[in-house]
């Protein structure tokens, strides 16, 4: 028997024999620990968790193999008993959104064939279909620019870095360097991008209300007298899902002559619904925009793409490699792939996204998305109707809610906050709902802790986030009783400081 | 019924039902696309698999969808019947490996359950399982370093980006900035990691053989006159498959008190085999050490690590977000998985590599590993036994092969060169194999073009890979006689330029 033998391979005629008992395995294997699991997470926290995984999983290399079908078991049981699953209602933490079978089920084919995108020789179709996809994507952010692109990224940070380092490329020739300029309520990648490419950390104007104030944008923009800048906008932040007042920042930037990227992450795919789409308006105005389709558009990580309005600004990205795009191959007709990344290598993430898009169509996908924003409506209503809890004043952002228990507000600020950090890990490490947090500013104008429920899934009816609030209202009478006992909770770290800090220069 | 119920989950208690009726179809899908595509690639080239691809996908994002069965089924056969699939024997161009079943089973139950793995509460045991892979990997680079340490990545670009980006906030609190200096056989995201991060274009050093010189690196060093210097060492090129001379480098390095990064993106696995991994002696004397395991790891992309010889040397990507790692939290026990990437949401890459590692143990990784090598040796000397080919003079580097048709010696050297570059892309359109090209030093010190088989497959025998040589000399006969006809091939562009040339600043 040759070598190899007892590691048969995904792809070629016999592969989808090998994958079809292996398949099964996960797939037996994820139903049995999810009913195992019985909720959104594991019980007990880290320490449990680690203490059950490492049981299962350790050691990760050893001398001999145990075989695929064992590894496979112990592994997918390990990982899928230890999960936050974003499938469970009650695990609303994060922009963490539960994939479609559809989407999961072209991972597979992608993963067997493992088409490299870097090259024409690796990813024949598979260029072709990212080449759709893409276009697709790029026409319904800017449907009115002639020559329109997008690339496919890794995520937002990966997007947001790549719209900086066009932009600081476009600034090169002039004498002085590209000055970002971002809300106080944009993504950390945003800051983290800026430090990466060497550029002057990002000049940060004040929000209101979570939302860029673009008089404050204004004034910023005076005073920094010319050079290039970008100014980033933000369609949906993290903390609240709020959408940055596009139209007005479109003018002022078009006033100062500087351009905007708009990080539309999370809010991007808005735009397929005709009812929600005007809350983007002025999108289109944008130089670059960022989307990401494992938020709101429940696709598994990675499913990043960022939007450009003109396919010549991806010319920075060109690159030369002889054995991936030599100029007698181009010149016989070879399509180069290389310039359309940052990374080299890389997977077919294009392919799960136009396997959805022609699946559910574009009605399809805009009722999952008006699914979460209407949802968000009524989660947000049945906490007004809660005497114990109280929602954030103003406006629900997308689909995210923002509330705290009545009783944090009984206590001084720093304790109150504690008590809000407190519910959560509470809930967390009895293995009952996964809530995020999010500090943001109160009606008071003051800035205090939230739980956040950000609602991404496409099917959850409301009643089937009820008892979300059940369990905040419990913990919370728990965790206020707590506090009286012993004023040992620790204290809510992230209140009055901003909310992106950077430890590192 | 609820919305979405026209589009189901792959996660939670259902979804794994949902999946097996989906992924049936790929899997299905995927096997009737093999036996119709009958070969390593689909015939007929770029413009052909377009057309047939086009006719399957668009448009990508209908108003109405088509439904998750039919969309599979459309698209699957599209990405398949057109691809260039790495388990077929003549597909052999690049770094492209045939992924394992095991592997590309392991992915679905990634993708199902879509851990992200930057917070504890995105991914309770993904987290786990990602921190004892990367703790063995570590472990297998720096085995004698007291605490070594290793990061997930999206492949060897990342992980060279990282590499430099940590060593240039090594360099900041002096005054000079960091310089670069790499072999003219560097990877070409070595020099794009330096034009990223604003640092200066590397210095390149001379190669001898396709290995850097170690006498040109000394005069190098020496030209510098001091100031914060990392060396970038390669043990695997992306050509030719050499290994840069590491302990020399090593001690040089050390001489000059200037730290070593190697790039061990093809070559790092020869560490799970006993036999092998003397050619890596030094690599343990590398500050960071870039591995790719869905190359000669036999992972779906993506699979990149980082390995670094302390874990002190992360400082840099410490990152502080209150919505994923607030102090309060990781005060009260919850992991801070933040600062292990320069992405933020990122995919439970680790998983695969766990159960492949798990599955077949380091023995069998190893065969898999030796199987390479030993074919690649032997197709080597099937090459040197037929007399209308050469293969490149010298060592074959890991499982790389070069070699050209005695034919194209027979012609002034640019028409030669070209010669080449048809054969490749005769048997690219024709769908018969899927050859490398690369420019590599001849014998007599001149660089030519040569095709390039990368021999990845686990189980190919080399019996498998001598039609190959057929298929080589049949093509190169058919394009002298054509360049005899007609002086109208495209000249190889490559030959005599550097191997990489980036086209914008």
């Amino acid at each position: 028997m040759s070598a190899g033998g007892g590691a048969p391979l995904a792809g070629g005629v016999h592969g989808p024999g090998h994958l079809r008992a292996l398949t099964a395995v996960v797939l037996d294997t994820l139903e049995t620990a999810a009913r195992a699991r019985g909720g959104p997470l594991p019980a007990g926290g880290p320490d449990e968790v680690a203490r059950r995984t490492t049981a299962l999983a350790a050691p990760v290399l050893p001398e001999e193999g145990i075989g695929a079908e064992a590894a496979l078991a112990d592994l997918v049981r390990a990982v899928a008993e230890g999960a936050a699953d974003p499938a469970d209602p009650a695990c609303v933490a994060h922009l963490h959104c539960p994939p479609l079978a559809v989407a999961a089920a072209a991972e597979l084919a992608g993963a067997a064939l493992n088409p490299s995108m870097d090259s024409w020789d690796q990813a024949p179709a598979a260029g072709v279909i990212e080449e759709l996809t893409t276009a697709a994507l790029a026409r319904l952010v800017h449907p009115e620019a002639p020559a329109p692109d997008a690339l496919i990224t890794s995520g937002g940070t990966e997007s947001n870095l790549v719209a900086l380092l066009l932009a600081r490329e476009r600034a090169a020739a002039g004498e002085r360097p590209l000055r970002v300029v971002t809300g106080a309520n944009a993504h950390h990648s945003v800051h983290r991008a800026a430090w990466m490419l060497g550029l002057p950390a990002p000049t940060v104007v004040a929000c209101h209300d979570g939302r860029i104030d673009p008089a404050a944008l204004d004034r910023t923009l005076a005073g920094l007298g010319g050079g290039p800048v970008l100014v980033v906008a933000t369609a949906g932040t993290t903390d609240e899902g709020r959408i940055d007042p596009l139209p007005e920042i479109a003018r002022i930037a078009e006033r100062y002559g500087v351009e905007l990227h708009v990080d539309a992450a999370y809010g991007g795919p808005l735009l397929f619904s005709e009812r929600l789409a005007p809350r983007l308006a002025g999108l289109d105005r944008a130089v670059s925009v960022t989307l990401d389709l494992h938020k709101l558009g429940w696709q598994p990580v990675a499913a990043g793409v960022l939007a450009v309005a003109d396919t010549a600004l991806l010319a920075p990205l060109s690159l030369r490699a002889d054995y991936l795009n030599a100029d007698d191959d181009t010149e016989a007709g070879l399509p180069d792939l290389l310039g359309r990344s940052v990374r080299t290598t890389r997977r077919p993430d294009a392919l799960k996204m136009a396997v959805t898009f022609r699946a559910l169509g574009r009605r399809g996908l805009s009722e999952l998305v008006e699914h979460c924003v209407r949802t968000a409506e009524e989660f947000g209503r049945a906490v007004d109707a809660r005497p114990a809890l109280r929602r954030r004043p103003g406006a629900i952002g997308i689909s995210t809610v923002l509330f705290r228990p009545v009783v944090a507000d009984e206590r001084e600020p720093e304790a109150g906050d504690a008590v809000v950090a407190e519910v959560r890990r509470t809930l967390l490490m009895d293995g009952r709902a996964v809530l995020g947090r999010a500090v943001a500013e109160d009606g008071d104008g003051r800035r205090r802790l939230w739980l956040k429920a950000t609602l991404l899934h496409p099917a959850a009816a409301s009643a089937d986030l009820l008892p979300l609030l059940d369990l905040v209202t419990e913990a919370a009478e728990r965790a206020a009783v707590a506090a009286e006992d012993a004023d040992s909770l620790p204290a809510a770290g992230g209140t009055g400081a901003p909310a992106t800090e950077r430890l590192s220069p």
